[in-house]
């Protein structure tokens, strides 16, 4: 077979970010609301604060306006619990987003929890989930943007779910779970995989999602021909490079590559994704406290 | 191959019942806290009625108290409503059912989540959904009857779910979704199937759960000999009865049961368990309210 097409994540997430800005633009205009996002960031891990700085990069660029929230490693709970009482009573304030991981000391199931529904942009909060799982009830305010990232690729790239086979590997709140429940809610059949028998499940599918979090844990010869591989992980692997390492995804792209007819690649596949349906939930936290419906995050 | 072991729900469901009965004493003994089941019934359907009546019965066999509120075809949302509220701030009542289908002019959505999640007897609300499908966080304060009875009977007939293949066929909110995550969480492989290749998954599962609402829809041929077969289909099929017709689940049972390592018949399989896992769920929302901790629904 041929090589498979790459599914350009990069552009896909450019394309939601102009839409979202454009919409951001019509809501400030029409409702007088702008967009506000919280960024709270606990310590000095440089990871965090990398993120952090994406994020806000990204609000400003569409127009929102961002709230920071900054503390030092030694921040009291009661202090964390605290400043997101007063974002959540704060009605310029949209979606509140605590970056994660929190210092060992905090415990971080409440800090989350204690963020109101209404401006959960991570749409990590059990109402939102449970929403999310429940069909034909209320949709979920906002959902978990990595999962929703995944299903724009596939949408966007012209892949229909109905009636496929389709098989996540890994089942983690942030990633597997909810990719799960969405491509089943878009009339996929779902093996969710975790089992002896991974790579059988794997070689049926004519959709795989790999959210392991292993470097190249999923081999080329596992792919069915024609299958279309969305590859989540961001790993690193030993490599001839200046660092002495290079990222690479939970999928060994290259022998993928030969059989899928359209793959994810690692960089610039999912990863520019998250951030692109971050200002999309918080866009549509925005929309909901004017009274506005929600854009759909996918076809329903 | 032999004939399989029937799974006895009647006799597991029993066994549950003076389980929740010698809870239910020890915490008006240590706490004064008597369980509390408020069952809201409306309009004149005989089958409501005699689900109302039964659900009654087994709470007061267990030591329950319960409350009625029965209204008219004719009440009004807002009448509703008020009487959720009421219920809702009633500190006697630990749980809350709204017994459905509610009459056409009225919101059942609303009116389900008007209910306090700490009252949630059905396990139905978005909060308890998302906490059930949601690893690592809170447990539920309750979970879906039907779906907790069909663990149950696995769990008490010593079938080990970590590792097997299962398929659930249906993806109702109130059966098969729930069953799924809960498979999926005690480390089960989910084939979530609504396919055209439907039997083929089927073929490859040591646990099917059958949730349709179809007679006999799952053959004899699609169970992998030695397989594992809950059937929570209630259905009628014609036969040479007095009625006219005979009660049937949603797997042909004469021919699944000769294949099948151990199976729940229709009736006496799933029926009795869901009105033993509403006692069990009321049970846990009234130790909750006196701060203690909920007996687990499953192996956790
Ligand atoms: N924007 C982006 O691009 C993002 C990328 N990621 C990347 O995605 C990957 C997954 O992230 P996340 O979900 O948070 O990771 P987690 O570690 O939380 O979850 C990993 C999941 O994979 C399963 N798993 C692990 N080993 C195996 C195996 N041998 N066979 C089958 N299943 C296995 C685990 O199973 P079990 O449940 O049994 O433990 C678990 O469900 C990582 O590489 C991460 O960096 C994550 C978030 C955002
Ligand atoms: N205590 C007890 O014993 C209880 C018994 N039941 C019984 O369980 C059965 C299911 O109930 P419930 O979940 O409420 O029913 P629903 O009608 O709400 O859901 C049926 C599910 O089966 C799926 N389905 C229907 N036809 C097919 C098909 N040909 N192939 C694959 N999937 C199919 C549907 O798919 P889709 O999502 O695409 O529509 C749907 O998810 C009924 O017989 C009911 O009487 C229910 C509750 C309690």
């Amino acid at each position: 077979g041929g090589a498979a097409r790459l599914i350009d994540g990069k552009a896909i997430a450019a394309a939601i970010r102009r839409e979202v800005k454009q919409h951001s633009e019509a809501l400030i205009a029409s409702h007088k609301v702008t967009p506000g996002l919280a960024v709270v960031l606990v310590g000095a891990r440089t990871d965090s604060a990398t993120y952090v700085k994406m994020k806000k990069k990204a609000a400003a660029e569409v127009g929102f306006h961002s709230i920071d929230k900054t503390f030092e490693e030694s921040v009291t709970e009661e202090a964390l619990l605290q400043c997101v009482q007063e974002l959540n009573s704060d009605p310029s304030v949209h979606g509140i987003l605590v970056q994660l991981p929190l210092p060992k000391h905090i415990d971080e199931a409440k800090v989350l929890e204690s963020i109101r529904v209404e401006k959960d942009a991570d749409g990590f909060s059990s109402e939102n989930v449970g929403n999310m799982c429940l069909r034909g009830g209320k949709p979920p305010l906002a959902v978990p943007c990595t999962p929703a990232g995944c299903i724009e690729l596939l949408q966007r790239s012209g892949v229909a779910v109905r009636g496929k086979e389709c098989v996540v590997v890994g089942r983690s709140n942030i990633v597997g779970m909810p990719v799960a429940h969405m491509l089943q809610s878009m009339d996929g059949t779902v093996c969710h995989s975790k089992t002896a028998g991974l790579p059988a499940h794997v070689r049926r599918a004519d959709i795989v999602v790999a959210a392991i979090g292993a470097a190249e844990f999923v081999k080329g010869d596992w792919i069915k021909p024609g299958a279309i591989v969305i590859d989540v992980g961001m790993n690193t692997k030993p490599a001839d490079t200046a660092k002495g390492f290079r990222l690479c995804g939970d999928v060994d792209f290259d022998a993928a590559s030969r059989r899928a007819s359209a793959i994810t690649p690692v960089p610039g596949g999912v990863g520019p994704m998250t951030i692109a349906m971050l200002l999309k939930n918080t866009l549509n936290l925005a929309r909901h406290a004017a009274g506005l419906p929600r854009l759909p995050l996918r076809a329903e």
